[in-house]
């Protein structure tokens, strides 16, 4: 199986293809992040049982090194750079969990790493990339474009560009998460019935959905988005790549990605195929729950498969279901105005 | 082995004793305990090992039922409690993580509950404690005795008291944590070389002790306590029961009993005997911390072993350690105020 790149009409055997990736890639990717990720743990809670209705458990990539799912996948992509281009180091651009997770990733590989970072990032985030060991390029945000800055580094330095969702070994990396799911569900003698899952480019959610699906091949899932930003939910409803209208305006910053993936969303329409919303102010309310009722700190866009299943969306009554709570990186001011409401 | 009550001269035959648990009391424990307390997880995380110096390991009950370990002991206590007496229901003094444990376990239960609180205790603490099911009876903190209302409760209605920790099936309760601990470590080819555990009555303490070191003898202890509120270190010192100075002036509000508990402290001198404390400037960068880098909720109290040993106290470089995160119950105007620092 292989995902065209749209609009290439060239014979077969030339075509541009890049293959998707397998169970085995996933299972490949497990054994190159243990003992380098975080096994994190899935949590369950009498309280959150009954608020939803089901038996619920929280995948919690809150604990992951740097503090969101992306190590795993920039980890896997940065350990399989070919001998000759690790000299050049790799190169990012991100203002957010991504650049964290590529600079954790290539510091404990020995890698130079390079992100390219709005100016108007918050400082927090700058100095905490930079701890990570990355260098840290800023551009304006108005006037300059990332990509492209990001394409002149890889030429000049010969560094590898590390994607934020659109590669087969990043999907693969946030595959294990998947695996882990159906391991420690299955010490409990349990298996997903349902499992919803955040979706911005669509990384996340068809690499978990790949490492859930291969094993049990039943499981029902659903992507969770910001109302107002479902381009995943409408692309599967139209058969085709959706775009979001607006770039802002949700405090979900880590899902404003403006359309699906070209190679997540084949994978997504195929595993997934459904997907729910959740409001602003849903999203608030899980983050004040997991507060609250959890002792989880999750940040807005890692909440959105909880303000999903809090707000009864998809129906899970009775089922055992699992959300991943992708992300805890929110700053403490944001954090207080949510666990105020 | 039993403990005497201090001052009983009577001849032994008579006199009155209480057996202190046993490691067999801890697998009973478990056993009633199974499918009804969480089995929280072992936390660990690159950025903890790398602050300390150490793989480290937070036992994470403040993914406990209620919020905090309480539960485990409340729910032991309770489960034992004589048929003849069941009807009677049960009566605990608490205006904190005891309260809400006791509720917890007598709603599961199906016992009556009544906890005497003080009338000046947060509104949201209330109404947590009732949303349990519990009856509050308010008192006034200043003009009558919490125990002698408890007390007079207790014999009007047949009420069995539930105390706070110095109770050989509370002790017990708290000792399943220990087992837990011991048990997960196990699964990664672990045994703990330090355990640091935060103590006030001294329940938790002993009880984990005694968990722990049925299985690891070589284990060693240190409690953990705020600064000027450290009676279980300084008793260690002199052998007696000390008590402290003050009754308020620690953030560390679930940690303010004035003396070690007359059953715990044989328990907690023989299997402990060594403590270390924590300034509240320290617990305060200890709940910081936790919220930045680990994406946890602690309240003050519950951080206290934490903040000792970010403070280096004791020093375990280079050694398998393990810390409980023994309550997550902060206000979130509390919980602004110690992560804006």
């Amino acid at each position: 199986m292989t995902v065209s790149i749209p609009g290439a009409t060239v014979p077969a055997m030339t075509a541009i293809t890049v293959a998707p990736p397998t169970a085995a890639d996933v299972d490949a990717a497990a054994a190159r992040l243990k003992d380098v990720a975080v096994r994190t743990p899935l949590i369950n809670s009498p309280v959150l049982d009954a608020a939803i209705g089901a038996r619920v458990f929280l995948k919690a990539e809150i604990l992951q090194r740097t503090g969101s799912f992306k190590f795993r996948g920039a980890y896997n992509r940065i350990a399989q750079i070919a001998p000759d281009k690790k000299a050049g180091g790799v190169v990012a651009y991100s203002s957010g969990n991504h650049a964290q997770g590529v600079a954790a990733a290539a510091q404990i590989l020995g890698l130079r790493a390079v992100i390219v970072m709005p100016s108007d990032a918050p400082k927090a985030k700058i100095e905490r990339t930079k701890a990570l060991g990355a260098e840290v390029v800023l551009y304006d945000r108005v006037k300059e474009d990332r990509a492209a800055i990001a394409r002149r580094i890889a030429g000049e330095r010969g560094a590898t560009v590390v994607p934020p969702y659109d590669d087969p070994m990043i999907i693969a990396g946030q595959g294990t998460i998947g695996r882990e799911i159906v391991e420690d569900l299955a010490a409990l003698g349990l298996k997903p019935d349902v499992v919803v899952i955040g979706a911005s480019g669509g990384g996340l959610a068809a690499g978990v959905a790949l490492g859930v699906k291969s094993r049990v091949p039943d499981a029902k899932f659903y992507t969770a988005e910001p109302e107002g930003f479902d381009d995943t939910a409408r692309s599967f409803r139209s058969g085709k790549r959706e775009t979001n209208a607006r770039m802002s305006g949700t405090i979900c910053d880590a899902l404003m990605t403006q359309t699906p993936g070209e190679i997540t969303f084949p994978i997504n329409r195929e595993l997934i195929g459904e997907g729910v919303a959740a409001s602003d102010a849903e999203v608030a309310r899980a983050v004040a729950f997991a507060f609250r009722e959890l002792k989880l700190v999750v940040e807005p866009g890692g909440a959105i498969g909880l303000a999903a299943l809090l707000a009864g969306r998809p129906d899970v009554k009775g089922k055992v279901v699992v959300a991943v709570l992708s992300g805890g990186n929110v700053d403490a001011d944001m954090f207080d105005r949510l666990i105020a409401a």
